[in-house]
């Protein structure tokens, strides 16, 4: 089974890590490195790459629909945080001066009118003059935080990608983007809740702390098992489910939403930074 | 002499405080109240009204410029803190949801391509359907923090605005939009110093932590005594001179890059909205 990023669903069919890719050696290298082996062709989810480097979500629209995107990060700052918004045409970002946003994630997805029409490994011949790139942060800065101090991750544990839901919750709209608020679940041993609310709380700008603690329906989810994105995660005894906003809400908002063009990142597929994770922890 | 903000340069010439206003009554209006008595023709400095509530810059903009703004608050947030962005062509705010953006200040300011042109009372004739409006958080919410936990304000100690400098430190440009840091200075004592750090660290949405201490040179300040906006204040024995990035900074970029129309509030005579200024404190 493909290894998921915990904040995206359903990883592109039929793609597997690619045989002879070294779990430490993919670790160890650097950004730049990684960027280079998917920019020569290499399709694998990237989670468990780079460690220690901020990987982010990547949402490319035309101009005439970027303004409403970036109102829409600025009102629902907790699901959208923005980590860098490029100039229009623009095929590099400050996350990452030498990468290539077109070329240097593994996998892309195309979307029209809200639908899914293509998943290329380069988007060098769709690129436009007027298309501006928005980079999200994602949760996994949080988990290695969660984890470093001694909170289970039971996704990580169960080989699974985390639980992700549509709530009832609606985002605050922007211009023509609407959608719902989506979030991922992590259930948490009920003694170190106040640990896991502290250590995220510190991370705004990757979800910061949860927006939710322990009653589902107040979110209108009605059965944990049935994620509507990612996989079911076992909750054990003395666990509450956990609930903190998630970077899939922009996606559901561009399907919502319908926009004649967008280009986003394949689930799990992200763009790897030259950021340390560390600078998105607040003293 | 007119009271102004501590934020914010220049008081408009001529402009004093209505005679008859209590500052006692000034505090405890509700900010409700208070933007009725502007609406009603009432021109004061802001500075002292609806204690407790958070008051804020306004900057107005054609949505052909709405993007650079937007993207120039993303990029630069600590000099440009968005509290919230209107849709095109809207006359209020969440932030404020019964006040009317074009008639609820005291006094707005007009500008064509960077020269200040008018300076008004209402701006209900010059609103158009393609204006966007920012509010920006003002740094009154910080230093009712830092007087609540015992640090001296000495510019309010000297009856004085405070001091705010440009710096050599260029903002990050964002389309057409750029211009330098524009800082303000408040002498604390050095052994508060720390205090002062963490208090205003956690209000990151009204500025944050200081983004300089002690060394004006390093910020190509020659002489503390001569600011370029706002008034000289005493350094005392002991003080050591501590940057905050200001709210002035959309202004500055404003003047220097020109866009064909904008509207601003008036130098001390802010948006009083209906949002506490605890919301601002982080836990």
């Amino acid at each position: 089974m493909a290894v998921t990023t915990p904040h995206q669903p359903q990883p592109a069919a039929g793609i597997e890590p690619a045989a002879g890719i070294d779990a430490q050696e993919a670790a160890q290298s650097s950004p730049a490195h990684a960027r280079k082996r998917y920019r020569d062709g290499l399709v694998v989810p990237t989670t468990g790459w780079a460690a220690g480097f901020t990987q982010t979500n990547l949402v490319t629209l035309p101009r005439d629909w970027a303004f409403d995107m970036l109102l829409f990060g600025q009102r629902n700052p907790q699901p959208v945080p923005l980590l860098d918004v490029t100039e229009p045409g623009a095929t590099s970002s400050v996350l990452a001066p030498d990468a290539d946003l077109r070329t240097d994630l593994p996998l892309y997805r195309v979307w029209r009118y809200g639908e899914l029409v293509d998943e290329p490994t380069d988007v060098t011949d769709l690129w436009r003059g007027d298309l501006v790139t928005f980079l999200i942060g994602c949760s996994f800065s949080f988990e290695t935080a969660l984890m470093d101090a001694g909170v289970p991750l039971r996704n990580l544990e169960q080989g699974r990608n985390v639980s992700m839901y549509r709530t009832n919750v609606e985002c605050r709209p922007a211009g023509r983007l609407s959608g719902p608020l989506v979030v991922s679940m992590r259930p948490i041993p009920s003694r170190q809740i106040v640990t896991a609310v502290q250590v995220t709380g510190r991370m705004p700008q990757v979800h910061g702390a949860p927006v939710h603690i322990g009653a589902p329906e107040a979110l209108g989810i009605a059965d944990l098992s049935a994620p509507d994105f990612g996989d079911p995660v076992d909750i054990q005894d003395g666990d509450v489910p956990v609930f903190w906003a998630c970077g899939v809400t922009p996606q559901a908002a561009l399907m919502a939403s319908r926009p004649p063009f967008a280009i986003t990142h394949a689930p799990g597929h992200m763009l790897l930074t030259d950021i340390p994770d560390s600078v998105y922890r607040q003293p």
